[in-house]
């Protein structure tokens, strides 16, 4: 029996017995299955977090392993289910777009729609697919199954365009804040690559981020690089420009919340 | 050596070492174990939520998995802790009635307290017998033991009534929410059982909710059917009746608490 | 191939990727790892915090268990990572004393510098280091290689002074609360075995405890010994004296807060 980890990035909290039910329904098919948390505190419904959590996690897993990602606003309706397969990794998830990041980051060798119901847990609970029809699915493929027995190759899924930083004609990178994390570090979806790209450079060049009402200046490469209070900026470990602030919370000294436009002169 | 999972609800949250202990004092027994956690948010020492998550979980796990339920209010007393036995599953908890639920839903062949101090972890700490009795026991169930080593069959274990839902003489089904999930849907102790017994028909029927202060009678059968904003009544994943709300917060919008009393009209 | 359990202890919360990234990158070592989480809710960047969940839990785990403690401010400067060695337990973790507390309690045979930077992650990220450094490493530890892998035993090690209690000239053990439990259970730093070298005795003598602006001469051995509303004092699961309240939250209840000053009147 081959060995897939099977990792899950949800919207169900911590508070229900959503996931005990999705973790016991995969275990049903493969009671060895390992089954890892990636996150289950993605705000409800949010795409685009979930997306985030799954872009920043999903490649220090093992090869093989089976990325499932429940956030799922329109359970129960006609929306399918996908699963991709790829030179690395497995992912499966409703068809709502959640993993458009992947497709451009991945090698991905085929994309299926799930309809295999002889795989499904009987009866199927319109509003819950993840326990019913993607848990067992994803215990199936723990236990080796090839991607073709679920279903046949589509390319019509859904792909959502999500918010990229772009060099402005006016000379700088526009970007946003697109996750504030717990230590309350502003991450922007100005990536390393970009700022290359872009001509920046923080040994010689001296470029400033412009963001609510800040201009900061002070580039780091770790958190306590920076003075107490005061902010600073670093390419954080998932490569995205954060806007951090050593032993204090960037994002309420600075006025920040996610979505928030920043200017990156270089 | 049998495979048997450790599923774990608990009221000790997140924030402390409790679970780490009790997850370590069941390795100790038997390191291969596969611990499950179901729900560490149990509200502090309520029984009626730990039974209800219960109830919405345990038949989601393979046959012989060891549900073990932390909720002990009278930890330390001379309150006994019971083991179950029965055609699928094992359920290990202190005998307040937490159990009550599962003794109506499946079919126990026995109730046994529990008593085989050898089994113990030692010293028991009057404050922590999750950790230094239920953890060693369900970590030598799991390593296949049965349960006769624990303890003599009993038939005095206690029994709580939960609150159920009745069909009233004056033409409606009288409920209860039950829980409010993270969502903020409310779900209430109707069954569609009950429902159905009652004559209730959602095709060619009207059925009307009365909960707080609104009516609510659009039906569905998944989330997103209802409009944005507007409560939508549907049979939910433990064929439990929950008023949902598709974008939106149904318990904020409506004003609805766990407790709230509701009346089906059929 | 041994079997060593890995647990983590963090200051991550739950509501981003990172402990999910970190548990890839030692499963990408060692697929077959067992890792529990002890807790991710250490409060941002608390040593002490930290150094507790630690002190409470570790001893529960099966012997060669690795523990990994991943609170670390000044990840990516030039602090160290150690790791320690010793009859029962492994300890991997920045060197920033949170480790202090395992120096005086367990038998540790080496402290070891990380430095063998062919088990790293590479690149490796300044501001992740639990997942580039500490996770690899303890999935290679967790393989049953031997410490003297990793690095040269060190012994300048940071040692940081945590609070501890003591006996007054004035006739009290003067100690402090380090910890308020979910329950809203006041752990202090008088141990039992203080009370009892200090001539403290329960049953023949009549302790008194000051706390805030109360004074609590009830002692018990477990919870439910309490009058609803009113404090308890007891010896707790991990043998610190404790402030309870049965059904209720004595934090609340007395105005405590972590960091309370209290005087036990023996």
């Amino acid at each position: 029996m081959a060995k897939r980890i099977v990792t899950l990035i949800t919207d169900f909290g911590h508070d229900d017995h959503y996931v005990g039910a999705l973790k016991g329904a995969i275990l049903s098919v493969n009671p060895e299955a390992t089954i890892v948390d990636i996150c289950h505190n993605v705000p409800a419904q949010d795409l685009v977090a979930a997306a985030y959590v799954l872009r920043c996690s999903y490649q220090y897993f093992p090869s093989q392993t089976i990325h499932v990602v429940v956030v799922d606003p329109t359970v129960g309706s006609s929306r399918r289910i996908i699963l991709t397969s790829g030179d690395h990794y497995y992912f499966l998830a409703p068809d709502n777009g959640v993993l458009s990041p992947m497709f451009a980051l991945e090698e991905v060798s085929s994309v299926r729609e799930v309809d295999a119901e002889h795989y499904y847990r009987k009866p199927v609970a319109a509003t819950f697919h993840g326990r019913d029809i993607m848990a067992p699915v994803a215990g199936w493929l723990s236990r080796g199954l090839d991607v073709s027995n679920f279903g046949e190759p589509i390319d019509d899924y859904v792909q959502l365009v999500f918010p990229m930083a772009r060099v402005d004609a006016g000379g700088f990178i526009a970007g946003r804040v697109i996750h504030v994390d717990s230590f309350g570090n502003c991450v922007t979806n100005i990536t390393r690559e970009l700022f290359a790209e872009a001509g920046g450079d923080v040994e010689n060049g001296h470029p400033i981020l412009r963001v609510a009402s800040s201009a900061i200046d002070v580039f780091g490469s770790h958190y306590s690089q920076g003075k107490e209070g005061s902010p600073l900026l670093l390419f954080g470990s998932s490569d995205f420009l954060e806007i951090a602030m050593y032993r204090g919370r960037a994002n309420q000294a600075l006025g920040i919340e996610r979505g928030a436009d920043v200017q990156l002169w270089i």
